[in-house]
């Protein structure tokens, strides 16, 4: 095995951060952050330029039908050498931040293209390594979230997630055809192992000056989304009484909603940050609203109760409104402990490169998590300056940006050089 | 005064029907219903067709500087004769009814078509005639409702009627240049008296199979547009406590709003028939809530007395969300009774045509209300099939349409024949 000092690395000190800085203009805004939703022409630009970056260090570039872009980097000698992956997405919330998800799969590529640069200069690698951009995962314009790495993995069907409709009734299907990345191509064989760089979102390794987060466990999430039908009326003579009021309804729940988070403090997260209303006019008793619940909690038990006081506040708050209810979507997943070899081998990496790691929670979803099931699956964060996320004012330091790359470039190289095996990648070296 | 036996008008029976069932395509649904939003590209369609018709009937059409449209009918022999206005709306709510609005319109197209085919048979008139479109009714897309109706009595500045934005943004001024319907004319003269004719919009004509209701009263209104302003944050991470969650503040407020109704059953309306949420993705803790709140009371200590709860509710709305809190526009109208003369006249009308009416309150606002500090002011109702109003479902029957018709033909016809002054008009014939 090759020394992982005739990797470059120090030399590329900001290289990370003038790469961030570039597609932060593709749906940038004034306040630096993004509106790149997913399938937008925003979108078709980041991905057209990520792409491009790609092809320039020497990948295989494809496109699978739900649009999750692959680059390959062509490492190991021989034809069906294990596959490293490594990726996240290049779509954002409304307003959201310049580095949520981007950052990951930034990483990934100049991970590709260091290593792609160290083979040509004679280093010898036993697997092949794949940059990722996940189609959907933040679950903003269309629904589920993660949607394109829950395909990728066959928790979701290729069919449901192309018919998935956002809140103009377009569906994801006919959004990447419009920017050409309703793609043909057969997605990469299952990786060795797969790891994913992202942004904290939450204070914890800022509030303790941690550069690297090592993610242990996930929180589980349920997510329900639900639809009250009523009828459209005169707000002014329609009596109170015969009134059947849609956003009276979804008001009660919410209310309630919010209330399920007071009975497990900071055990349990829950929101309401999705509705839609119809007609939605001044004068005019709602006839419809669309609204996403979300519950997130440390503890299975907590989660499914949860669930349970939330499906009877939905037939409480419809028969109160006198409205019909319909549950579309509903996803949850359960608590989850991420694979301790990957954990290690991140942990070895970190120590290697002088710089402190801890291991941490994730409450928020990312396509790492669909993986779970798939391969050993790692999950890397850098800290988020004031915790701050799905915000315009998200910020990472640069030193922690490159901190992070330096860690990943190291997980990227051990994994590349040893079959994908995370145990052998933390042994070796 | 010549005999109202020689205005043409059994011959006339369907044809306000047929000129109905026209407009109901500028903005037609399949349903039978329209969405004709103030200064839309349909509206626009509309608007020509009805400047055509006036056109043709031999009316002076113009405009004026927020849209609202004129068809002035020179019936009488000399210049600044009084003037007798009769009119409504043609925009309509989302998924609104073919009759609201766009039949007063009509009617008082139709009715200044068969004076001035009188006057060309010789009949005599001391009045012009004028019928009218006013812009933003409906206080759909723009805000305040009455819009157009309340900039023509000076209630409302020109400047801050085009000043006013639809939800995505685009100013009444915008829309109405581009649909061609910013216009420069002067407005006419005030009138001596203004009728207007509508759908009910409830019930009790239905119920009591009376076709023409008298409005001799109309519900006070408060309407208080709010914003809550919140923080952008991640629904994983971001812990409960830290949450400056808009949305929230916003469904509290809706029960609470929702609740002020039962203190006083039926002598008051409440509702929230608007709300806006930014920036509207599952997984984001919303930032901004945009809604309009409606209470309309039959009393006036009632509804002072609701504004003030509501004031209450929106404070402790604001505070229980941790969010700040922005009032927008905010209007009311007391109870108000109309002027028994045109009541009178109309009663009048309808005993000689054989039909019966009753006296009934308007719970919605008409641009009649506006005129109703301006000069003697009528409204007149038609029944609403099932009380069903601003929904694709609203109707009203062609024989009641008919019935409408003539009764405001008779009392057209004897305003244009008495100066315009309605107890003049009632004693004649």
């Amino acid at each position: 095995m090759t020394s992982n000092s005739s990797i470059p690395d120090a030399s590329e000190t900001g290289k990370l951060a003038s790469l961030l800085a570039r597609f932060a203009q593709f749906g940038g805004l004034a306040t630096g952050g993004v509106t790149r939703l997913c399938a937008s022409a925003e979108d078709g630009e980041a991905r057209d330029a990520f792409a491009a970056l790609l092809r320039e260090a020497g990948a295989e570039v494809s496109k699978d039908g739900v649009g999750n872009q692959f680059g390959i980097f062509r490492l190991a000698d021989r034809a069906g050498a294990p596959l490293v992956m490594m990726g996240s997405h290049l779509d954002s919330q409304p307003r959201g931040g310049r580095f949520d998800g981007v950052l990951g799969v930034l990483a990934a590529f100049e991970a590709g293209r260091r290593l792609m640069l160290a083979k040509r200069a004679g280093v010898s690698f036993d697997s092949d390594f794949c940059a990722v951009n996940w189609t959907n995962e933040e679950g903003a314009r269309f629904r589920p979230s993660l949607l394109g790495s829950g395909t990728y993995v066959g928790k979701m069907s290729m069919n449901d997630a192309l018919a998935s409709r956002d809140d103009d009734g377009v569906t994801l299907s006919d959004a990447l055809a419009a920017i050409g990345y309703r793609g043909t191509d057969a997605p990469p064989c299952v990786p060795s192992c797969y790891v994913e760089l992202h942004v904290e979102q939450g204070g914890l390794l800022e509030a303790d000056e941690v550069p690297i987060g090592i993610v242990t466990r996930n929180w589980g999430a349920a997510k329900i989304d639900v639809s009250f039908k009523g009828e459209q009326a005169h707000t002014g003579p329609a009596k109170m009484g015969a009134r059947r009021d849609a956003l009276f309804a979804a008001a009660q729940l919410i209310c309630d909603v919010r209330a399920i988070a007071d009975k497990w403090p900071d055990r349990i997260h829950t929101s309401v940050g999705r509705l839609v209303v119809q007609p939605n006019s001044p004068n005019v008793v709602p006839s419809q609203t669309d609204l996403s619940i979300e519950l997130r909690a440390v503890d299975d038990s907590i989660l499914q109760e949860a669930e349970i006081i939330a499906m009877q506040a939905i037939d409480t708050a419809a028969q109160r409104a006198n409205v019909a209810v319909e549950i579309g979507n509903r996803t949850s997943r359960s608590i989850r402990v991420l694979p301790p070899a990957v954990g290690e081998l991140v942990k070895r990496c970190a120590l290697e490169a002088g710089v402190r790691s801890r291991e941490i929670d994730t409450v928020s979803g990312h396509d790492a998590l669909s993986l779970l099931d798939t391969c050993p699956t790692g999950l890397v964060f850098v800290p988020s300056v004031g915790g701050i996320a799905h915000n315009e004012k998200e910020d990472t330091h640069s030193d922690d940006l490159d901190t992070g790359m330096t860690v990943l470039m190291r997980v990227a190289t051990r994994l590349c050089q040893s079959g994908g095996d995370p145990v052998a990648a933390a042994r070796g070296g």
